[in-house]
């Protein structure tokens, strides 16, 4: 924050209209808030088109550390001439294996040993799965950061609560800008997708220029803004593009993701249904042009709006400090003052359309939240799709909801959502304006990249231009080459708390083993002369049996551990391993025998 | 198996051919079987009008044990002038919170209770969720069970493994049999479903006529048999029907379930895709028609077929036994010799579907099975959608089977799977044709039982007629009559091993904190005498964090507990109870602040 000799970042546009119409509102803004710095990153006024020589033709690298074969952390480095840069620096969630685990990072490994050639990070948009994974990587590696108004701001948000703000070396661009990256010159692109200020890039390289999407999707008619810069990409195919990565989220799906005006639509027709009963509207906390939706909705109904949420509140605090949202005067309350209106005068926005047990409307089902209590005055609108994972959850908040007496709209047909990211004919425009030679399907799973490949195909394009690949995998690419190098550190770093890869397979698998079946330990105290028992065996055990119902079982286990340390204490054999082992052993036969159960087996030795 | 002295079921149908083209042949394999007996059990001519009084007129009480707020463990009590039977009885799967739970039984409390005046058990077919609780409720009550053929086989194959068939009172009876259950005679009524032989029932009983759909759909052109018999819902709706129960499960979904023929289309469309590769379908077990569809496209296609998976073999031998399959000679080959054959002469049918981690398709997807590898050569189908919960994992192995560089059909868009129950406008002909004066929808969470009142509203019910239980509800009818009486002992019982009801929420809480966050054991041998340490305190950890990178936090456990021991045996205080609390706050809390975690703390002393 205190590094005010920044260089002001200019708009250069080559004639084209800046896209995104808050931009420019929103630079401002970040401005103000003195981190428009740029100390070693240099953003150049236009786009040079960089030619190459016939021999010793330069390539472009791209490392893929995050993103393939996983739903976020997308993080992807380009390098060109000894020249390097980072696509975006997000983070995922854990899946159910992953025990205890808070969130997923990338391995930084790679970045940290090229660090000296990286000349900054390029950031597509505001998502945690873009942006998440920052704060980790810049507290060890202070590479300056470029994005548009509302990710650097919602970016800022972030570094703050790692203490990190006032050393990061945050750039503020707009879509249509260009920064320069060593021999790269990274153009941004506006498209649409669920968070405002969202871009893509061109990557102008000596090798030729690529082009990645970020996430997007082509909304004719969205909340908020214009339409995806189809313009954009049909200049840069004509003008000759080497390579396209592009979303694959829901290459899937076929047609169209219908456009954000349907929502629109369908808030105002449900406004009508809610009739005299109190409005609350989970949605994604990020999805700000959604909630101003709510928003213009609610003003006109005469309902005022209110939050829940601690994300829901944070998202509000920087979209509206930004520009973002355009409320008109006393339309927002605080929850607090929730009691002083009638139900039909009221709005509630919250958190926790997926389900999320500690989230606001799961508190709210559960009747367990400190300030809502809900029941059958209550219309709820679920204003998202279950995430992949999450549908039981959701299922069972709506559930919930229901036998409270609340009238719940959380179905398809309702169009109360649609989805950020482009479905199959969204993807095939792309491919067609764009014309690359080489296509790397991103953002995916395995399943979303194959389809989005297929697409390609069908467009004509031959497989083996074609890269499906997995984390750590390098390709180099020029005009009429690819090749796959040799594959780089990648990998998932799990972050529990406080700690960043101190939980790895093994504390997993423990944590899996003792959470199906629980765990018996067997402590036992000998004498350290001649081995023989001087307390115990004495047998505690959690996570296994109501132990009031299976004392007889216990009694077994501490009979056989007597049994065997009695034996090797009489055989002279003081080998702690070697009679924690067959403790071990026996003791789990014994139990799997009797109860079809494996829980851990914990044997203790203490030296008296 | 032993008892002979079985008296013949006839099949009594007033007139009215028996529907469903496989129940006489089912009916006398079951005979040879021996299991065609009926000791107690009375399966009476004909339906007979029972009339009531105008004064003291009898009702029928409704006991709710299980599949209401729940998908699975079905199981209700009918009650009329002291008479009572149950029908169906099965168990549900466990979901995410339920650690280490094998399946969740109803509680048969209720059940016990009223042993004497329980004359039988009716199944409407061989599910799991109808018929998984009887083994447990057998073994202790051995009530006559009442079923169809491939009902009664696939229950005797399941008492056979709990070592109860030879006790067992196994019944068979057809679609249009009545059976007589004290003064109620239950109807059996032909439905379409995904498992042959499937019914719903009319109770007709001295209060009036109850129907209960079963779990059913509407199916014109089914894969085998005759459409679900709405003429006799008709009927029955003419004469008058007191209540009706019906199938909640599809009842969110809008319009209709497509028929099975579909699905053959299907695969005769994707088996001439898949060319000269080998094909493996995924599907349910049970869906014995699904499989018949299967091996007629091999048969067509000049390819043999193979099981895989330990349910797909058992469902296949019963139904073979039972003639619910129709092979055509040498068609069928064993999984070993599957190397005898060319890839395009080869269909493999395997369990799966869901994704399930021991599963013969999970195995194939991560490299694991012991008889095929799969790879580029293979076409894989997956014939099912993913139960609520388990799209995660299905979406695992679609992505590694494809990473193995099989070829996959998942998508519902290729039609290779339609659903076992009624859509929302099959719900509504059942409920047209029905025209009961009182409506219970069954069989779903609460969002599907609501759902389902709602289209009974949106047909002109009133919703004062309209009865949304729980589990444990009883409710008493008679014409214009509906009363909620006190509820009864109902809940969820949990399988885990061999264990039943040991394992409750005392120990589920343990285990989801051992799984979340691990344990730290902290052992102390302390002299008996004077308090002081003798021995440790050691620390044992697993679950937490990586020992050999977090020993200094470790160590720091101790040094906090040896302070503790130390005060204490200086204070004189040898209360271990008060010990053992100091150390697992203050470990807690020096935990917590440096790790931002709660693994469970575990103080143990032992007095030497």
């Amino acid at each position: 924050m205190d590094n005010n000799n920044s260089k002001p970042v200019r708009s250069v546009n080559k004639g084209r209209k800046t896209t995104g119409n808050r931009n420019a509102k929103g630079g401002k803004q970040i401005a103000k808030n003195g981190r428009r710095t740029s100390p070693k990153g240099k953003v150049n006024r236009g786009r040079k088109k960089v030619g190459y020589g016939k021999n010793n033709t330069p390539t472009v690298k791209i490392a893929f550390l995050g993103g393939l074969n996983e739903i976020g952390k997308n993080i992807t480095l380009f390098e060109c001439c000894g020249d390097m840069f980072i696509l975006d620096c997000g983070m995922a969630f854990p899946d159910g294996e992953m025990l205890g685990v808070d969130l997923v990072l990338p391995d930084f490994t790679y970045v940290k040993e090229n660090i000296s050639r990286i000349k900054g990070i390029v950031i597509t948009h505001g998502h945690e799965d873009h942006i998440g994974g920052l704060p980790y990587l810049l507290k060890d590696c202070n590479i300056p950061v470029y994005g548009t108004p509302l990710t650097m701001g919602l970016v800022g948000n972030k570094l703050k609560e790692h203490n990190l703000v006032s050393s990061a070396q945050l750039n503020v661009v707009n879509a249509g800008d260009v920064v320069k990256m060593g021999c790269m010159d990274v153009e941004l692109i506006h498209v649409n997708h669920s968070i405002p200020d969202s871009v893509g890039v061109a990557i102008h390289t000596p090798a030729g220029t690529l082009v990645h999407t970020g996430d997007f999707k082509i909304d004719c008619t969205p909340a908020a803004g214009t339409i995806t810069d189809l313009t954009r990409f049909a200049e840069l195919g004509k003008e000759g593009v080497l390579a396209l990565m592009a979303d694959s989220t829901n290459a899937e799906r076929p047609g169209y993701t219908k456009t954000e005006a349907k929502v629109q639509e369908s808030f105002e027709r449900l406004f009508v249904r809610a009739q005299n009963r109190r409005i609350i509207i989970a949605t994604f906390a990020s999805n700000i042009n959604r909630i101003q939706q709510i928003v213009n909705c609610a003003y006109a109904n005469n309902r005022k709006v209110a939050f829940s949420g601690r994300s829901m509140l944070n998202y509000m605090q920087v979209a509206t400090e930004l520009g973002y949202v355009d409320v008109p005067q006393g339309v927002i309350i605080d929850i607090d003052s929730l009691n002083q209106y009638t139900p039909e005068q009221i709005v509630l926005v919250t958190t926790g359309s997926q389900g999320e047990p500690m989230s606001a409307l799961s508190r709210m089902a559960y009747s367990d939240h400190r300030k809502v209590a809900v029941g059958n005055g209550d219309f709820i609108i679920i204003s998202a799709n279950p995430i992949p994972g999450n549908e039981k959850m959701v299922g069972n908040v709506i559930d919930e909801l229901l036998k409270l007496g609340c009238d719940v709209v959380y179905e398809s047909m309702y169009d109360v959502h649609v989805s950020g990211h482009a479905c199959q004919e969204e993807l095939k425009i792309v491919h067609s304006l764009v014309k690359p030679e080489f296509f790397i399907p991103v953002h995916g799973e395995q399943k979303h990249l194959r389809k989005h490949a297929g697409l390609a195909e069908s467009l004509g394009m031959s497989s083996d231009h074609i890269f499906i690949g997995d984390i750590g995998n390098v390709i180099e690419l020029k005009k009429g080459y690819i090749k796959q190098l040799p594959s780089v550190a990648s990998g998932k770093v799990f972050v529990d708390g406080l700690g960043v890869g101190d939980v790895g397979s093994i504390v997993l698998r423990d944590r899996k083993h003792l959470g199906q079946d629980g765990l018996i330990i067997i402590v036992a105290s000998l004498d350290i002369v001649d081995g023989y028992v001087v307390s115990g065996p004495d047998i505690v055990s959690r996570g296994f049996v109501y132990v009031r119902e299976s004392e007889e079982l216990l009694h077994e286990v501490r009979r056989i551990s007597t049994d065997i340390l009695v034996d090797f204490a009489s055989k002279n054999v003081h080998e702690w391993n070697v009679i924690k082992n067959k403790i071990k052993d026996d003791v789990s036969k014994h139990i799997f025998n009797k109860t079809r159960r494996s829980p851990m087996i914990l044997p203790i030795i203490m030296e008296v």
